[in-house]
């Protein structure tokens, strides 16, 4: 079984994607042919997205299903004449929190995705830039890092690095274990002082392989074998050192960053 | 005014908090003091998260807000003996989706950003690294990339490419207009064969002038006058090359991105 699902939103749709797949996933049966239609924030483009939404009901039959976050409420009047399924985001929160907060919504387009709090947004840039020039763990200073990972090559700490500056402004910065370190067993005198900002990433060694042998295929730093010592000995330093750490393999980075978060009481909200 | 509000879920908490961001967002005269509580999913953590809420209650003598994505309403029910005033993201969906569908829904704890799919996860991070090697514009070979960013230094390139990477897969380039390509008014002979996939980024000088300054201050790099010239040339050059453009002065990545997906007609769905 197949249905269409139109995210539609006066911003960018990111409200309405973000909720809509976590609703849809909870229907494993299903399989969902999903589109976006952003920035529909006036009647014209009201009336070609029910147009489209119409036409695609036509041609499958299917009653296609619209996850809904514009807010003013003739444009969703517009977009329902298409005869799809409406899944308004927020109307059933609106009411109990007038109720609760004794004020009544503003009604404005949702710009919760927008550059609504300059200083704050200045600060996730500051901190992609931070990460990205505090990446490699060459020449690095780490004491302004927030946190810093530690893992062997490849085991998730860049893109993990990425995403928590990104969206928490967090300033992550990451050191990848050298050989050196490896066969010494010793953290690098300049991780020391920051030890209680130290988090460890680790793989499962046939993923690792997997992993470098699309990266650099045939060489040395692919084989299971090197893969396996290298993970071995990070485990063991990091039991050594007493860093918290966690196996990436099956978990996302959004999981990664949250259990980080969590460990290390982090509150910063997202943005 | 002030409300303490926290985001619960069994996972990471992102929907909770993107749908809670967004629904809070509309009241403005309201100060909300947020707090994240996730993988909360066994009731040894839902009664901790719950004797949490209260405490703060107490503190405050205000009625916390929950938003929450619990799938076990178990546990839904031991965070509600907090008092707290429980908004429950799914609930209002599930019903008139499930009629629809003829389906029920799984109950699964939400893993909507975990490692769902691993082929289109590991697409993301393919698409990451795909953005971070390309990012310079030295030595860069654009063949494989879905879209190209073209701007001056410090235009919003960088964070643009790498949001659409961790996001959406899509592999993004960029190439920074270098003071040759700016005097000459020529599209760099590299990427001409790919025109069809630029898209530009423009900035007020006044702000790029001031962004300049904090990575080099007093440079000339800096002066609203060397800001000035670069962007009108990068202007004129995109206007020859009709390049279509965006001024990101006023527009967060997540905007950008959205706007561009929208002009390039690219459906990819968010992980």
């Amino acid at each position: 079984m197949q249905r269409t699902v139109f995210f539609i939103s006066d911003s960018t749709g990111i409200t309405a994607e973000t909720i809509g797949n976590s609703i849809l996933a909870q229907f494993e049966g299903v399989q969902f042919d999903k589109h976006r239609l952003p920035f529909t924030d006036n009647a014209h483009k009201a009336e070609a997205a029910a147009l489209r939404i119409k036409t695609k009901y036509a041609q499958s039959g299917q009653r296609p299903i619209v996850v809904n976050t514009m807010a003013d409420r003739a444009l969703c009047d517009i977009v329902a004449t298409s005869g799809a399924l409406m899944l308004d985001v927020f109307a059933p929160f609106i009411g109990p929190l007038e109720d609760e907060l004794g004020a009544k919504r503003s009604g404005a387009v949702n710009r919760s995705h927008g550059m609504v709090d300059f200083d704050k947004y200045e600060a996730r840039i500051n901190a992609t830039n931070y990460a990205l020039s505090h990446d490699d763990g060459i020449d690095v200073n780490y004491a302004e890092a927030d946190l810093i990972l530690v893992g062997v090559s490849r085991s998730g700490k860049t893109p993990t690095c990425l995403y928590m500056a990104l969206h928490y402004g967090v300033s992550a910065a990451n050191y990848p274990l050298t050989d050196e370190d490896l066969e010494k067993l010793e953290l690098p005198a300049r991780l020391r002082p920051y030890r209680d900002r130290l988090f460890g990433l680790t793989i499962d060694p046939q993923r690792l392989a997997q992993i470098r042998e699309q990266r650099r295929a045939g060489s040395r730093y692919a084989t299971l074998q090197q893969c396996r010592w290298e993970l071995e000995q990070a485990d063991r330093l990091m039991r050594q050192a007493s860093i918290p750490s966690l196996n990436t393999t099956h978990v996302s980075i959004e999981e990664i960053a949250s259990k980080i978060f969590d460990r290390f009481g982090i509150e910063r909200t997202m943005f």
